[in-house]
């Protein structure tokens, strides 16, 4: 099943993995390389599709110093269109929405091909943030423009009644949730088991909710998710920082947090899937990712 | 090995389980009934040695209505000595100190035999409630009196900067340390985390954390839970609340609860045990308890 039905089926399972587009600066024949070499680390994985982040600089997310720097990656569509047209399976585009005029994003969204893409539609990092377009103005052109171009939405477990928020998302189409980075899967139990029970409560079809997976192998990481204002249990972030190869312990405990969420939902009957990314840019974590979308594919059920 | 020497040793995989008394107001013919039963019980366990609650009111504790309501029981020392004498495993006697006058605990624990018994002392349960006897005058006159009688202390993961507080009753004489009833793994974790590096920083030798483990089988269980202060997940009081059948359902996350503790104390390389009890009255939960602590050996080391 491709995963446009996979999602409009609401099947448990998917599997995706998510990159970053190269740098603006690059030239072609570096984008070429990257290309051809993340297509190649790809191509052993049994994923459902692929993610494409767009970047926006949250500066205004958090006012200390960013650990990694900003720097403006190429456009996620883009580098789809122009690189990665050997890549077989749907791509999931996303698009910060505040970045766009309304005009620049209705074209996009009209000439979308929905047989092989599928967007997730960002607000801006921060309510005080100069929005080119709100989240709500873009759902809505997108419901104007292309109804059947499937529409995901992030999901944020550290924000209280998010729920409500991913059923008000829902009303305005989305057809699936992808979550920020889980560290805390208390957080993203009680996320998951409110959205289920209210959904029951409300008579609504629950969507798949698709946790985002990432290694933290470094130091340096883990203050880059707390920038982030992801949540770490101190426990986990003492074990990275106490350990003497903290990408293995990251590996371990990234493990544990699937298996639990896995047992979690298929026990309650919820439809998830799990996205694997790398917030980091160093190489080492970069490769170890591959090995866990494979192992975290040996976990879910066949789809 | 026995009890005190597993302690003494902090070898990992220690396992216990606690009953509290009967009522006061049971005849000696009820009492010894009781007593056969729970024998019988325990029998089949592979037990390092049992636990004798001794209760307190706790009325100081929270204003509102307890959801079981407090009756008056045996003293654990009594209970042991008159009706539990055939089983063949040392006891751990709890002593709420501020019940007793000091000349009584005195002569108590200068009479206990430290071949047969521990102690485990636990101060009063709130500042204000008027102590007999201190917790801190109570550990020094063990100290004073029965210096060979293993000590132990409760451990509050709900409580900030529980770590100091158990390296403070380290130096007063615990070897051991017995957990609040676990529903929230994050709290607990941390608690370890943080005991254990600062055991490493100071260069003092870790002792034996015995995790509490109990089942809630029912709605009225968890708002007990709730009133004794205990913090339970969102998500699992939800699971409780919503299942058609609550007692599997507690017992299934008590499970998932002992086996994370377990791994991931082995992984840290921390002395760890259970203790498997019940803090219902109900007798279908009772029994539920008895097959837990049997799954629970199963997990631990062989000791």
């Amino acid at each position: 099943m491709s995963l446009p039905d996979l999602l409009a089926a609401a099947r448990p399972g998917v599997l995706l993995f998510s990159l970053t587009p190269p740098r603006s600066s690059a030239t072609p024949e570096r984008v070429k390389e990257i290309a051809a070499v993340t297509l190649d680390r790809l191509a052993a994985l049994d994923l459902d599709g692929l993610i494409l982040y767009d970047i926006d600089d949250e500066s205004d997310r958090n006012p200390a110093e960013r650990p990694f720097p900003y720097l403006p990656t190429m456009d996620p569509a883009e580098y789809w269109s122009s690189y990665l047209g050997g890549f077989p399976l749907p791509v999931v585009i996303y698009r910060c929405v505040g970045k766009y005029a309304p005009d620049d994003l209705r074209s996009w969204l009209r000439a979308a091909d929905p047989t092989r893409l599928l967007t997730v539609l960002v607000g801006a990092s921060s309510g005080d943030k100069p929005a080119r377009t709100s989240l709500r103005e873009a759902q809505a052109l997108r419901a104007a423009v292309a109804p059947s171009l499937p529409l995901g939405s992030v999901a944020i477990s550290e924000r209280r009644d998010e729920h409500l928020r991913m059923l008000t998302k829902q009303d305005r189409g989305a057809t699936f949730f992808v979550s920020q980075v889980v560290y805390d899967v208390n957080e993203t139990k009680n996320l998951v088991s409110d959205y289920y029970y209210e959904c029951a409560a409300r008579g609504v079809t629950r969507r798949t909710v698709i946790f985002t997976l990432s290694l933290c192998g470094s130091l340096k990481t883990l203050e880059f998710l707390g920038w982030l204002g992801v949540e770490v249990p101190r426990w986990l972030r003492t074990s990275i920082r106490q350990s003497p190869d903290p990408l293995s312990e990251s590996y371990r405990q990234t493990m544990a947090i699937a298996r639990d969420l896995a047992t979690f939902c298929d026990h309650l009957g919820m439809p998830y899937g799990f996205n694997v990314e790398s917030v980091s840019i160093r190489r080492a974590e970069i490769e170890a990712t591959t090995d866990l979308a494979a192992d975290v594919a040996a976990l879910l059920p066949r789809r």
